[in-house]
């Protein structure tokens, strides 16, 4: 927490009120979509739309220059044209405006005349002591803060995945993708050009951040790897940092450079970097999101042997696979745990690891009696649990019980609610980490029951077990850490 | 189509009349779900419920002896105790049944015993001319003819992909799944022990399979190596088969053993097999079908060069890094292509591959114009696009045109439909593939109206341009496959 409201991007992300460039009564110009954003986050603060001749937009009243305002303005946001930038900084600048967010593209990443208009934008901001993001970025969200200054409508909750990206999409076209598990970001900031504050910056951030549990990046290329390093080693220590790179490729590198301007490393380099510092490399979006939802959620393991615990061959010997192939053990059981479980299974089912049940007799057997014997095996360092569990059997198994749909529909609900409260529990209590996967969605009550509380369930057994495996990659690195700062006689309680 | 018909498995997917037995009065024991299956799909043939005592299952008259049928049924469907199956199976043998499923596990994947009770099967369907499927399997499906054994609702629509999988959670499981990509199996095998029919069987059935444009085979390990060698070769000259191995890790190969009683090989092997037998693999249950709905939708490239077209830039860098690292080459675009795009794009564009639009101007030029220019390149052997347009967006664009709700619904619907035609007739009109990627999922109407319109939209631009990628390693493969037969003088019109 030390310095996290003292850190310069903690305004940013917690203004009182914005003044806002680039909106109009013309809806669909970028600008006015992304203050219309703003305004359906229900953003509590004060907001100034920003406007040479309009009197009014969206409902507020709009100002010509900064002098008008009533206030001093936390933050700027611009959605303007490229070449007035630098005026409109420079106006931010004398009426006393600290902090910018600069939406506009067509600076750096252009080529040497834009760079040279950038390093014009860093001047200005230098002289007046502003703090600028971007440019060519799409802006920021605080879920918890309500603001959202991106041109795409934030659906999700508030969340526990802070995201800090080298791509606006990567952040605001991910909104949807999380919503599909019932995620949401914390904090998320599109860095774009990272002419004034660079991934290194955001980091550090939120690596401060309370309602941040994990950190999401998205590289292209790192500017300053020295101080990138020292943070990212310093932040992995707190709290797991996932990161997906694709300027390793020559074909990444290049999509990066006419991306944002930047020249990215050779994937070895990266690789090692990244691992030296703690920080756990996914291969995809979709893989760095599945990560953060398991990081993020489970506490750490003390080791690498898993359980796999299904009532399906297949499944659990995808999950099996995927283990082993990800650096996860097959936890040996110890014989306790293999009598203990002998007693509930029928006698088609395998107690080996995968455990596979094959029918469920008593529901209550897969979902609290298995996993605990599981969990307490002192072989068993993490759990994965295939799961399906559809409603409709449910309602069927109460229909025979003579129940009617309404009756059935408020019984079912209590049961999976009881299941649910089961497995949700089961990290907390044997202070492992469980994941659970399905191809089952949120359109089955019970995994949307289970993301909503916050248990982690991804679409298939490998995502989930590669997710696990990650979560075990991180805390061997933090330990490696931990170790080499005790050798250096480095004071853990100082930071 | 040579044969098909008189495969013997044939009559075992295309059956007039279904005995079934193991369903009864109660509606939660196993066999009584599985009934309920087929009752759901509106199996238009007769169906037997078998039952010594019930005279009346789920509506239809229910029988205790096969000789006390009307007819002799085409198929026989056993959800029976183990033991009781070799008797039964005695009884279909003296009536004249000559299929037969047989989901009844606790043979050969439960040792030795279990072993002899599965020979004891084999030599009384060989006595009578049986010819059976399993045991310890879950079924099959056939869309196309509304045949449903499993003991899961079938929801997709009838589709185009064959499978045979050695787990029954991979067929029946994977319904919901293909459904969220609005795909659906043609066939499905579910082969359990392969006591009579195996994977190399069913995949021959498959190739002759006239609904069947893709196959996917789930593996744990194979049976007849070399059987299984001449039949995928045949077969991926016609058509594409995706394979997901799991046997070839050591936990994998173990969890495969309790599953179905089968010793799997090692990895290496296995993989030059398939590669050989111009098999793609695939990684995981996910890949498999990420392929299957691309290759089994799009024709074959001339070569592995792909072409990126994105209207953000992380999207198009993490597609172009998941091109090179999964063997395609970005595309140098010709100076006429180049030209041709320049006319479209906005100054801060890149038209370098990626091909980065940032901006629509006319939303057009993106599903349209672009890609035409992008594939009319002799450079291009096939097209990746990022695909985001919300609803949102155009509704907003046309309330800002002075519509009211109802006429800006039917206009967006008409403006999507016309987007989607065009994308959907790319690779028709072309002759190469096209895929496309969005973090967007079938609650998005634009994704839905292409994926069911049989454009592949993937879930993220890694795994879209994965899927081209298999292609294009298929249509190698099979290149390859063609040379050698043309080598050795194998007269390709015999087959």
């Amino acid at each position: 927490m030390n310095g996290y409201s003292d850190n310069p991007l903690y305004k940013v992300m917690h203004p009182e009120s914005v003044a806002f460039w680039g909106a109009s009564s013309n809806p669909l110009g970028m600008g006015s979509v992304q203050l219309s954003q703003l305004v359906a986050m229900k953003f509590p603060g004060a907001v100034f739309p920003m406007h040479p001749r309009e009197t009014e937009i969206m409902g507020y009243k709009a100002y010509r220059h900064v002098k008008d305002l009533p206030v001093v303005p936390d933050l700027a946001v611009f959605v303007l044209p490229t070449k007035v930038v630098p005026e409109v900084l420079e106006e931010c600048g004398q009426g006393g405006i600290k902090y910018v967010v600069i939406v506009s593209a067509g600076f750096a990443e252009m080529g040497s005349e834009g760079k040279q208009m950038q390093d014009r934008l860093v001047e200005i901001a230098r002289k007046y002591g502003i703090v600028f993001l971007g440019p060519n970025c799409i802006g920021v969200i605080n879920s918890h803060w309500k603001l959202n200054t991106t041109f795409f409508p934030y659906d999700a909750q508030p969340g526990f995945i802070g995201i800090a990206s080298q791509s606006g999409s990567f952040v605001t076209q991910m909104f949807v993708h999380l919503e599909t598990f019932g995620m949401g970001f914390s904090q998320g900031f599109s860095i774009g050009n990272e002419a004034m504050v660079d991934i290194a910056d955001c980091l550090e951030y939120l690596g401060g951040c309370p309602d941040t549990k994990v950190i999401a990046l998205y590289i292209e290329s790192i500017r300053r790897g020295r101080e990138f390093f020292r943070v990212a080693r310093k932040v992995s220590k707190k709290k797991p940092i996932v990161a997906f790179y694709v300027g390793g490729s020559e074909s990444g590198k290049k999509a990066a450079m006419s991306h944002t301007g930047a020249m990215a490393g050779p994937d070895s380099l990266y690789d090692g970097i990244l691992k030296q510092a703690g920080i756990i490399r996914a291969h995809s979006i979709q893989e760095m999101f599945d990560f953060c939802f398991v990081m993020g959620s489970q506490p750490l393991p003390n080791g690498n042997r898993i359980a796999i615990l299904t009532h399906s061959g297949g499944p659990g010997a995808a999950a099996a696979d995927a283990a082993e192939r990800n650096g996860l053990q097959l936890a040996t059981l110890s014989p306790k745990t293999v009598d203990a479980l002998r007693e509930l299974v029928p006698h088609t089912a395998s107690i080996g690891n995968p455990v596979d049940l094959t029918f469920n007799k008593d529901p209550n057997d897969y979902t609290k009696t298995m996993p605990s014997i599981l969990l307490q095996d002192d072989n068993v360092d993490s759990l994965f649990m295939y799961l399906l569990i559809p409603v409709g059997r449910v309602m069927q198994a109460l229909a025979a019980t003579g129940a009617n749909h309404e009756q059935a529909t408020i019984l079912a609900d209590q049961f999976l609610d009881s299941q649910c409260h089961a497995v949700v529990g089961l990290s907390g209590k044997f202070g492992k980490p469980v994941a659970g996967g399905s191809f089952c969605t949120r359109n089955e009550p019970f995994i949307r029951k289970l993301q909503d509380a916050g248990f982690p369930v991804l679409t298939s057994p490998e995502r989930a077990v590669r997710a696990l495996a990650g979560l075990s990659r991180y805390a061997k690195a933090r330990q490696a850490i931990l170790a080499e700062d005790r050798k250096h006689g480095v004071d853990q309680t100082a930071e």
